[in-house]
């Protein structure tokens, strides 16, 4: 090959790179259309909308948006295989609920012990370690544990089109970040590898923690209390505190994501709000106004009044998992 | 020119930048010394204690550290000016200590009024407006307050070795944050602009906020509430919570350093570990173990012990504020 050649192969790589499908998984659709359409809005300098690298502050919800969330939040299920994991210890837990149905894998019981229970079984598995034992953990549970329907990976049952849109945001010089429910130490153990989101850019659900020094060797505990509770109007309220920044971009999937949405859309400037709509029974699950678990009918009601892009999975995605050997084409 | 000259100075341009001294206003010095030879070593491909750029986290105290703390911390100054500018909606304040004493500028009432007064004075300035509100307060009384003995903006009594040090490490891919005492939302009013600092990594303490939405219009409460005081051991419990890396470079100037100190100095491979150390009462200010403001005792002893590195301001420093127009050199 000339040097010539190689030259303008070169030159060609990057209009090449724009050329390419930056969301393969995503059907020709109205969801995919808006996506694509605000990116290159806010990216291209003469536009009236262009906003500056810097501010290009992108926020996603962890749970039912960049993963699946069914039969059970992941880490309310991390924290049961955790009860088991450490009732040798706790020889005292076969007669205690909530610790007992656990064990038993007695659902009504559980169901009975409400969030009172759920609290003691959180308490149990997220406090009274250091932040690094806390990190070991869940590590430990993420390379064994696999998910009850499914048999995968929790860290495979990703989204793959959304996937894509962070890879795509990342292309376009967007900083995402999630903001979610979840633990942040829990969701920091695999955020990096999974989604590419850097510790720093994880924001969750935290408990008060204690720096102490034993022996010399300084660590940090987590404590028996909450700090803050990342959901609902806890998430725009993390937002400011931690990002100082107004998201331009904010995804979400249940009413728990509404206030985030909401302070995100009151922005100056081009926005764009997005909802994952679980309507795929078949392939992932479908669920919405009656749901126990990401319940989504407030943020829906206002999403269709204010235009929202509202992502109906059974007709937008074209393929869910990264596993997914087949494809779900669909016409628009 | 023709197009092959243009092309060598292109190329040499990266290996010119590199042998200009990055550190104009340091003296050849230890201090000077250890910080080139810390940033050679974690950044050489080749070397032993390489990091890799994403783990490149530094962090650096504000008060004392980035900025000058004398005759009293800056934001405390501001929130004194703050009273002043409030007073006519509140003329009972006339009769009311600590409020008398800060309109009278009775230096010695205001010190009977101890730490609860002080509090006083901050939930009145910091508390019970919104996020947008407070940060135009601050912007409004930086570009009007001026230092009460140099006469200068508050801006510009910055530390132009330290802000030499922040751009140093930003072109060697570090990330530099600010983990400081002050408030986080007063410090981001200036951190971009001042230090290059961007919102997101600013961490202070904060205050309880809320999330309201007024006719329509959402927006953010500081509440009369601390959610986080970030001084002492409060600085490793916020870089784990905020960053959730371990930096591998921390400067601070006092005892509420100290805990963030030790954390760095914990973690595994290369660290640097500095003390800005106020020794210099004619071009700035001398003061340690007595000092009320910014008091260095017990962290000047463990660095001491520990060989971290001592900044001795008067010896190290050639320049100390960017308005100055002549240099202190000095032989070592």
């Amino acid at each position: 090959m000339s040097a010539r050649t190689a030259a303008t192969l070169l030159f060609a790589l990057p209009l090449f790179a724009l050329a390419a499908d930056p969301l393969p998984s995503w059907n020709q659709g109205p969801a995919k259309k808006s996506i694509i359409e605000f990116v290159e809005t806010v990216t291209t300098p003469d536009s009236k909308g262009f906003v500056q690298p810097e501010a290009r502050i992108a926020v996603f919800d962890n749970d039912g948006t960049l993963w699946s969330e069914q039969p059970g939040y992941f880490e309310e299920l991390f924290a049961f295989d955790e009860i088991k994991r450490m009732a040798p210890q706790h020889p005292e837990w076969k007669d205690q609920q909530p610790f007992k149905a656990v064990l038993e894998n007695d659902h009504k019981a559980l169901a009975e012990s409400g969030m009172e229970g759920l609290l003691k079984i959180f308490m149990t598995t997220h406090a009274g370690l250091t932040t690094d034992e806390f990190r070991d953990n869940v590590q430990r549970w993420l390379s064994s544990a696999r998910h009850p329907t499914s048999g995968k990976p929790y860290t495979e049952m990703v989204y793959q089109p959304m996937l894509e849109v962070l890879a795509y945001l990342r292309s376009q010089g967007f900083k995402p970040y999630i903001v979610s429910g979840g633990d942040t130490g829990f969701m920091r153990v695999f955020a990096e590898e999974v989604y590419g989101i850097p510790p720093e850019h994880v924001i969750g659900s935290t408990f008060v923690t204690e720096y102490q020094v034993k022996d010399g060797k300084p660590s940090i505990l987590r404590t028996a209390k909450i700090a803050h509770n990342d959901d609902g109007p806890g998430k725009p309220v993390s937002i400011d505190s931690v990002i100082g920044r107004r998201p331009i971009l904010a995804f979400g999937n249940s009413d728990g994501d509404l206030q985030m949405l909401q302070w995100t859309a009151a922005g100056d400037g081009p926005r764009l709000m997005g909802l994952v709509h679980h309507t795929d029974a078949k392939r992932e699950w479908a669920y919405d106004k009656d749901s126990k678990i990401g319940r989504l009918d407030k943020a829906l009601d206002q999403a269709k009044q204010q235009d929202w892009t509202i992502v109906d999975m059974a007709s937008q995605w074209r393929r869910i998992y990264p596993f997914e050997t087949s494809a779900n084409e669909q016409q628009q």
